[in-house]
């Protein structure tokens, strides 16, 4: 553990890195410059279990031949079905079967899934061993590694359980997008974009600007990603556990997911989340929440990421009947966020009613 | 919740009541008159799912009857088999098909395993649910329910995951006790005789008093329980994470967990802990680390409760195996935690080697 630390210490010295404060400790966002030196820091830990996405491995096996001191590594298909209580299950007796101990240190590479397994397993086994992430997708980059969260299934229930439990360290490295389907990246800009729109003001609209500017160079992807989590970090350093301010960050998502089910998952997240803010910002706009300007302003802005495709609700009535089951329904009351303004979005309840219903269908024949 | 909590602060002005700190919460210990008082004010709740022990449900269906209005209930068979990932699982899929949400407030009544099973599903299901204990043995009442730990089973590993998570209150009725087997009520004796001894000084010095005198009253058990948990809570409250200090509570464990490995469970948990002193004790007492007179002390102290049994130990060797496998081994070095004398007890690393194989023999022989 001493060693550990003092290894991230001296990292920390040579990286542009970020602090956040959580319940359980301070941890780092270090920025590596390249996968080898990422990964060949890692080998100095000692004590350490692998847990990396197959497709990753795939890939960067060469780079990855430096761990080969690791005391074990447990190559994962990152699909849904591992991400259960069963797929835990098989990680958690696979450590144990190797002799995992509490002073051992769980190693982290690939994106959300293996983020939500691996996070997981850390909080849990022997109450909570250390871990250290290297995200290889643009949006666990940008966004989910920050903020604890771990999401897992239970059989057919999605994201039902889960802890918060942050891992010492985050190593970014933008070499890993270089190999990154097109798709995944653009995950990703959709919740670096809502980042820049809930926070709005100078710091939302330089994000925007660099967004604009950077997106096509690693180097410059590095810029993007500090500044998506030096919003992120403000919003979940006051509200850890999701009680108030963080619910803002599913700003699109209840929309999104909505979308999600309904065109059962062929609308990749990153721009059902789009879509889902251009929808609440067209709600908040037809019930005067929102002024024209701003509305047109944020459809714009949103249009110029979203690809050029038809709406893809098809029947208003079946995308309610999702929207019905959102998590986040209370009753009748559905807890919609809302953007007042750039940088002005809240949570407002709104009824899952035939207002609600026209809204939608509107936002439908609205859709060019 | 706010409904929740008046009623909380409203039983704790009549109540003899107590309160923890958490890195989550602040939470309390409320002393109820009876089994109809404690049950009789959840009713006020609402939205509530309860976990139920199945031979207290069976006992206490009548006092129960108030409890129609809750959502749902699950009773439990309690054993080991119970408390794994499985078995979590099949009790989240329970609460998940009976439309729990993340508002709602599980109540779970029973000894250490359904406390064990209802804290870690409260602290993963949607990231944390709020929860309430009952407990109705006496290890739980005056020692488990405080410290926020839970541990579940891995298939064959026992207690290798688990959570930090504290209910939101606790109701201690000793009323509960008059049904408790007696083997029970002794497992309970271990931990608090545990406490004593740790402490030491005037605190521990009355406590063992108060065991004397009251142990066989109803109301006296609540002093004894009161006194018990004040020693737990400063040494919690200290070490949440059980880095530090926490550690002392696991004396008499070590030793205590091997014997109950060796003796197939036969002897039962408080015994083994009794014992498990005895040997740390006689450990220090030969290393000259605990002087003549604490030792016999110590060891007149712990036989006035230790039943009049031979000595479980037939095969040293064997016995050493078993403390061979314990969590806290790293390399050949058991972490014990030994006493120096009483209120001062310290961990400290010893070699499994000849020298305890030999200290051990001779504790053996010893026995009379």
């Amino acid at each position: 553990m001493a060693k550990l630390q003092s290894c991230v210490i001296a990292l920390a010295k040579h990286m542009k890195n970020l602090s956040i404060l959580s319940s359980r400790r301070r941890y780092k966002v270090l920025f590596a410059n390249s996968a080898v030196q990422c990964i060949g820091n890692l080998r100095k830990i000692g004590d350490l279990h692998v847990l990396i996405d197959a497709s990753v491995y795939n890939i960067y096996k060469k780079e990855l031949k430096v761990l080969t001191n690791a005391r074990s590594t447990y190559i994962v298909e990152t699909n849904e079905k591992q991400k259960t209580l069963k797929g835990v299950e098989n990680f958690v007796l696979h450590l144990l079967n190797n002799n995992v101990k509490k002073n051992h240190t769980l190693i982290v590479i690939g994106g959300g899934i293996a983020q939500d397994m691996g996070a997981f397993t850390a909080s849990v086994l022997f109450r909570g061993i250390q871990w250290i992430f290297l995200p290889t997708t643009l949006l666990s980059m940008a966004d989910s590694c920050i903020g604890s969260k771990s999401s897992i299934n239970v059989q057919k229930y999605k994201n039902q359980i889960g802890t918060f439990y942050p891992p010492l360290t985050i190593f970014v490295c933008t070499e890993f997008l270089k190999t990154l389907p097109k798709t995944e990246v653009i995950n990703g800009f959709g919740e670096i974009i809502k980042h820049a729109i809930i926070r709005g003001g100078t710091e939302g609209k330089h994000l925007l600007k660099e967004i604009e500017q950077y997106r096509r160079s690693a180097s410059g992807m590095k810029k993007i990603i500090y500044s998506s989590l030096v919003i992120k970090k403000r919003i979940i350093e006051q509200d850890e556990f999701d009680t108030s301010q963080r619910r803002l960050l599913n700003y699109g998502h209840t929309f999104g997911h909505a979308l999600e089910g309904y065109t059962k998952n062929i609308i990749p997240h990153g721009i059902a989340v789009m879509i889902g803010m251009d929808i609440a910002n067209y709600i908040s706009y037809s019930r005067r929440l929102l002024n024209e300007k701003s509305y047109r302003y944020l459809h714009e802005l949103l249009f110029r990421y979203i690809p050029d495709i038809p709406c893809p609700i098809k029947s208003v009535a079946e995308y309610f009947s999702y929207l019905h089951r959102d998590k986040k329904t209370f009753g009748s009351a559905l807890h919609a966020v809302l953007a007042k303004d750039v940088g002005n979005i809240q949570v407002i309840p709104i009824q899952l009613d035939e207002a609600l219903k026209k809204n939608i269908q509107d936002y439908v024949s609205s859709w060019i």
